[in-house]
């Protein structure tokens, strides 16, 4: 294998491929990544036990192919040597038997290879059953509902995002039983029927290499796998086993009281009031209506002292007396998934759970629970 | 007590004296933050077991005084306050008998008053034995020093930096006893007689608190403590007893060879070495003049790999055939201790310490110890 490859194309490609190694030293293979070497082209592929990366570079002025071939490397070193170099371009080339020597500019870099007849073959196959969707809006379902999967492996279906597609279309939910997040597209044209649950630390890598650019992704669905075509780049991840509860009956439809806020103003007074409750594990604040139709959140821990906040709504269809308490966490992370500036919070009950959406951040619901104190 | 300040007059302050606050929970009073309002000003000290901060505020259209008195209030929560609140300025005042209560804007805090009676008296004494300097030197010293002293507490001297002044001549000197750091001042009209070391915790603290401008700072040296005076800023910090090393002896005069380099291309040279000696406590490379006359710096890893960048000299007194090996982190230190584009190695043999040096960086040398591979 003999390549002579312009540096910024190789960083740009392996800052993809690189979050697929393993960092387990406990499977040397899987710290690897594969250099496979065609005529024209050159594939770089990684995998660990939960993703799959492979990205294709064509042969060009950039990529110039002397010798085909096939080498594993160690990952993390090949990543790291690229990254520190400061050449415009770097010749990478087989020496002796179980090395390969990297030429830029004066420096000479050795790496042993692994053994490539163990390296894992990764099926990166299309399916009948596939989806398109565009970057823009692959990062807004991430963005809206990951944050909310558990992180505990005792319900492990908890642990992914719900993938439902129903002809054109797309329901994604995220549940941690103490919140849920759904975000709902309609894609014009798809047809499909699909039913998967993608690990949400898959989604946090491909949230990475996924930019917030209208380019097509494909994803295609089997029934162990989601493979993502986006650009030159195939991202599989393995799904979830299990059935995904059914959140349906969970979601209140009817409430007592729907109040508008200012995001940014509800988010700056919850997060004044967390710092009182930041060490609690449930990090518990109360919010309540008072006899003066006020609106307060406040906070207390007993040793050092409490905060109260009045919070002005933009809105409120009615004031009734009303105390109810809740994971300051939870609520900022359900705020924060919003893109608009005014979000409405319904609420059906002091201890029943209420829902936040958005006018202007359609499709797009967070469920929290209040807690009993 | 009851004060009107601005918000950002007070947070300025906090950010400095929030240094000085202890975060071990079992010297709970430390943890505090006293508030001291007098007729005209306002103090603000916290204190842990190295080091005491105290600012000064005066009255003016910034701070006005309603009612004097000594409050301790919970350090970290208060500065956290202060920090979170998006107000022009806060209303503090004590409320009943154990607490403030904080106004701002929308927003109401109480903090719970430790008692003020257990709070520590700092004296922060002027002492006839003082010198001054500038925010710049004083940075300067502490950036090319401080790094260079030792992490363990098994020899507590090589914790600080020695601090000797001797009529109008100021040496500070920093060892782990595998490297050595000095730097040399002569400050006009200055005429004293000091021997002091300063635990290096405490300069990187005053480090962030002085600016690099030319401002005076005052340093008033008694038996066991250093007070430095800056702006508004009483600044103290307890000494480190004992004798410190005399290093005079260890540092070589005479030289076989000397080599002078563009620092950066050395220090990205080194940098990309280190990448395969980086997991290694020693991370020993390779520095080595061939019989071709080319400088080499190597690496290897065994199961790794290794690296070999050729880096040209600048000059070269003398080109001789030699070959030694040193920690790549203690040398890069000692490379990022120079303000200067060019640095001068110079050797004294194989196994024997060198020193770096610069003409455009004067009084100022880093002394490396070679390690025996």
């Amino acid at each position: 294998m003999k390549i002579q490859i312009k540096r910024e194309l190789l960083l740009n490609n392996l800052n993809n491929v690189s979050r697929a190694l393993s960092n387990k030293p406990q499977m040397p293979i899987l710290t690897g990544m594969k250099l496979d070497v065609k005529n024209n082209f050159l594939t770089l592929t990684a995998s660990n036990s939960d993703i799959s990366i492979q990205t294709k570079i064509e042969a060009s002025d950039d990529l110039s192919i002397k010798e085909t071939g096939v080498v594993v490397l160690p990952g993390k070193y090949f990543c790291d040597i690229v990254r520190k170099c400061d050449c415009d371009s770097l010749l990478i080339q087989t020496f002796e038997k179980n090395s390969v020597k990297i030429l830029a500019d004066q420096s000479t870099f050795t790496l042993n290879l692994h053994d490539k007849s163990i390296f894992p073959y990764i099926a990166f196959d299309d399916s009948q059953n596939f989806i398109y969707l565009d970057g823009i809006n692959l990062k807004q379902i991430i963005k809206k509902t990951a944050f909310a999967t558990s992180p505990s492996e005792a319900k492990m279906v908890l642990t992914g995002v719900s993938f439902t597609v129903n002809g054109d279309k797309l329901e994604a939910i995220a549940t941690d039983s103490f919140r849920l997040a759904k975000k709902y597209m309609k894609i014009e044209g798809m047809n499909a029927q699909i039913k998967a649950i993608i690990p949400s630390k898959s989604l946090d890598e491909l949230n990475k290499i996924v930019e917030e650019v209208q380019e097509i992704v494909q994803i295609h669905f089997t029934q162990t796998r989601a493979l993502f075509k986006y650009k030159n780049i195939l991202f599989q991840t393995r799904l979830i086993e299990g059935n995904f509860p059914n959140t349906k009956s969970l979601i209140p439809t009817e409430f007592i009281t729907d109040i508008k806020f200012n995001k940014q103003e509800l988010i700056n007074a919850i997060d004044r009031a967390s710092l009182f409750v930041a060490n609690d594990l449930a990090n518990v604040i109360k919010f309540t209506i008072n006899e003066q139709n006020e609106i307060l959140i406040s906070s207390s821990a007993s040793e050092i002292g409490g905060s109260l906040e009045k919070v002005k709504p933009i809105s409120c269809s009615k004031y009734l007396n009303f105390e109810t308490a809740f994971s300051a966490k939870n609520f900022l992370d359900a705020l924060k998934a919003f893109d608009s500036n005014e979000i409405t919070i319904h609420f059906t009950g002091e201890v029943k759970p209420f829902i936040i959406n958005s006018d202007y951040d359609v499709n797009h619901m967070q469920l929290n629970m209040p807690v009993r104190i």
